[in-house]
């Protein structure tokens, strides 16, 4: 298992949480999202295996910038 | 028909004006709604016997205050 924190912009208000937290839950392997909206991050615990990369992509199609 | 304006506060995005129109066009006789981000306001058109109340509190039910 390994975490990462990824900066998110644009996200503000509860549905912008639920939308990003989807998204990266969306990816195989993704075991736990969970966004701080004040922080503007996205904490995301996933298996070895995923490319992280993934995630950001799944956000950013959600209409958020990752960085 | 007729129509309103109504101010509503706690809009910021795209999913809340979303949850907005929605939650008008969930009234009986409400024919559209329509928010405008910037102006914190959703203009709706209703056949004239809706109360204009249970448009406002389908809104306040999606979290949002309505003046």
């Amino acid at each position: 298992m390994k975490s990462v924190v990824l900066q998110v912009e644009g996200m503000t208000c509860g549905h912008c949480k639920s939308a990003v937290e989807g998204a990266a839950l969306s990816v195989d392997g993704v075991k736990q999202a969970a966004v701080d909206l004040a922080a503007n991050t996205v904490s995301v615990e996933m298996d070895e295996q995923v490319d992280v990369n993934l995630v950001k992509q799944e956000i950013e199609d959600q209409g958020y910038d990752v960085n």
